[in-house]
């Protein structure tokens, strides 16, 4: 598959400070500092109970490129602000750190480590910015889609929003993270030759307009595309016009022997009331086949609502809303210091905040993930310490980390590790999986929640606990940093 | 200057339905015909009144590269949608569009055509999504940060946002917008190297953390850049620790003869309060030269209240509320028909609509901005037929065209046309000016709109009006097309 970018291009897309800060490690003897990085978000967009990882595989494509051209060199020489050692280092760069991450399409929750990077401190600071924003992008609109797909009800939804993303690969990699979410296809051509995203359209009002009659235009539509013939109806009159005309092309003869109309798209005025009044007259001009697809700034809520009212929709297109997740468009996601290493030994690292939903999780940590033997649903996760094992034949203690009093044992139980090794010693060990295997494995692994976590309102929150061990980490450094 | 992308890949950075369309446009005898496009946007982002027009410079490159690769043709063959003469008119492509546009940083109002394309219909529509996405992105990220630059009040203002933005370019680009708007630096490193837009940063919480103590990490950094020594007061405490600790390093021996202190970072807590405190504790300790910096999920209208309520801050890092536009994250430009060629004549084009202000402005148009020439500022604008001229000698009456009894006689004014052409039949004929020059003259646009257009609240609606001519064209479609 051919890449976006000039892989060299995308080095330099990293925070000014991650440079000069990397250039200060290195001067004051830290190049070969080992220190532990933690990535994690504090809350879920849109009140929700849930997020979806995605951008993984960006990510890696980043951090197996990531090298510095001559131009990149003289670039950051001309700031008179790094040591020429610093730079010959840049010259000669080779990625060295170990990674390891929850896979594409996994529902993530709060203050999970959902990346984890081990090595010098030069390149592990150095990479922040882009694990940040690779996984905060992908993730946010894997998302939303998400949300959208499941108000849906097991209707299609598609998206088609690139005109109104966020740039050029918010278009691209938008649609490749609609698409993990549970979309169908995209508008996006590119999202498709790129990443192999069904692309789907039907005609703008333009097409309509160009013709001397709607009807004219509809017709020429017919005949080229007799297989795919969707026609938008609202350009005069959805009613009056657009259905009607629709119909009366679908009927003529000069179409080949055997064509039957795929749908129709309305894009304004009341879909839910247009789309019962089309229903029933295509129904009653014997095209009960024919599917009714909506668009016009949709988003979840507008789908349910469309849905309750009864409105006789079979697919939707949704572009800005999904595309720019423009409820709530970020998705929180920092990289925390979570230890040091100090002649061979691990030393967690904590940031004390007088907010404390800010206080991190200090350690190199485990991330596992509980689920009920039984009924396959998760029933929490828990981090432990990185060389903790849990032994699911034995039942295990949940505890509130906030509330500790808040106690739960559980058995009959799998006890599943959730990050996956990316990276060893700076080499890749990970296979990406096909977009199709991320997307059916998403949509498993949602199924594996309760309906108390999925539903929007109120939210059950999931548990995600901290071992015993952990905890009195944590309890220990809290007691010691604090002023 | 090195481009971002390989040009050839964005060529198919297009909705799927694009090149259906133009297929068939095409196969049904229009390939010559001649039609003309407008992009205008209807509502300005966060209840503003102006937004800021900038990404041109992006959609000429990628009209200037726009051609099909060997391996796109195969992609689009292989969808047994399109014709071997379609497929064969795109192998041969040859861009032959005439394409005006309003330069950028140039305050734009709803309903003007800010983009104009003239040229064969299978073009025209092809280029649509492009067209769209970079002015739709970039005009958002201006008009935001225009907005956070003026609540700023003369203090700095830095995009910070990189991490958080939608994508890659959605960072790189998004730079360049909010630098257009009055931004003075970005975090963002290749956008330095690209455009040339100052990149600028302190050091992170982690740059704290890896040193045995606050006071080592300080006396570190300030030795390594005493030119440019801003600190991170607010790891542990920033009145207990982080601003004392400062304070004894800005006054330890070991830094060079001559250093003074650029400044100190707050990025939690009640950063009103701090930065009071800090700024006391800093001009007792005889640095009152030493500039406090302040970020944290930033906004215009959290800066102007800690302005209003007396904050010690000198300048402003705002982040992922910027580089999203996160309060409205969609600027809803959209490209519409509004003429045809046929024998010669331009015939103009509307699409009526239930929804009033979904009506569009027919005809070949021509975009005037009128001056004041006692204040210099901008009266008001008017959308003239393309041949109609404005003589600025004599007076001219404005009139609201939806309530046409509210009429405005001006005299000494100037009328400007505020587009500029950017292709002729295909060929590039604009030179884009320099970051700095667009940034300049959106300052300078600024101020010749009054402070009623300007403010946040309420803001009072710049006249966009038709001309005579235009509007009586456009009562005379509309009679003709309403069914």
């Amino acid at each position: 598959m051919k890449k976006l970018y000039n892989e060299d291009n995308l080095t330099l897309l990293t925070d000014f400070y991650e440079l000069t800060m990397a250039n200060g490690f290195f001067q004051n003897g830290y190049k070969d500092q080992i220190v532990y990085f933690d990535m994690f978000f504090r809350t879920i967009p849109d009140g929700g109970g849930m997020a979806i990882m995605a951008g993984v595989e960006q990510m890696i494509e980043y951090l197996k490129a990531l090298s510095f051209t001559p131009e990149d060199i003289e670039y950051l020489r001309s700031k008179k602000l790094f040591s020429e050692e610093f730079l010959a280092y840049l010259r000669d760069f080779r990625f060295s750190c170990d990674v390891w991450a929850v896979p594409e399409g996994t529902p993530i929750f709060p203050h999970e480590p959902v990346v984890t990077v081990r090595g010098p401190v030069v390149q592990a600071q150095f990479i922040e910015t882009m694990i940040l924003l690779s996984i905060n992008h992908q993730s946010l609109i894997a998302t939303k889609a998400n949300r959208i797909v499941r108000a849906s009800q097991g209707r299609a939804v598609m998206e088609f929003g690139s005109r109104r993303a966020q740039g050029y690969d918010g278009a691209v990699y938008g649609a490749r993270a609609a698409y993990i979410g549970g979309c169908c296809g995209t508008a996006c051509t590119l999202a498709d030759r790129e990443f192999g995203i069904p692309a789907l359209g039907t005609m703008a009002h333009s097409w309509v307009q160009l013709f001397d009659s709607e009807l004219d235009a509809f017709r020429a539509y017919a005949r080229e595309y007799p297989d795919s013939c969707t026609l938008l109806v609202d350009t005069y009159s959805t009613l009056k016009s657009g259905v009607p005309n629709a119909i009366r092309v679908f009927n003529e003869e000069i179409l080949p022997r055997g064509f039957r109309p795929k749908g129709i798209r309305i894009d304004s005025g009341d879909i839910t009331y247009l789309s019962k009044k089309a229903r029933k007259m295509l129904d009653e001009a014997g095209f009960p086949d024919c599917q009714i697809t909506a668009s016009n700034s949709l988003d979840e809520h507008i789908i349910r609502d469309m849905i309750a009212q009864g409105a006789c929709v079979d697919s939707f297109g949704v572009g800005e809303r999904l595309i720019t997740a423009s409820s709530d468009p970020v998705f929180g996601g920092v990289y925390k210091l979570a230890a040091v290493e100090k002649d061979g030994r691990i030393v967690p690292r904590i940031k004390v905040s007088e907010n404390v939903s800010k206080i991190t999780n200090p350690c190199f940590k485990k991330l596992w993930r509980f689920y009920d033997r039984e009924t396959n649903k998760a029933v929490g996760d828990v981090m432990t310490l990185h060389d903790e094992v849990i032994d699911d034949s034995q039942p295990y203690t949940l505890f509130d980390p906030d509330h500790i009093w808040k106690k739960k044992t559980i058995s009959n139980y799998r006890a599943v590790p959730l990050q996956q090794p990316l990276f060893q010693n700076g080499v890749c060990v990970y296979q990406s999986p096909s977009i199709e295997d991320i997307r059916s494995y998403c949509l498993k692994q949602i199924d594996t929640l309760w309906d108390e976590v999925l539903r929007f309102e109120n939210p059950h929150r999931y548990y995600v606990d901290l071992s015993q061990a952990l905890w009195d980490e944590k309890e220990r450094l809290l007691a010691e940093y604090s002023l």
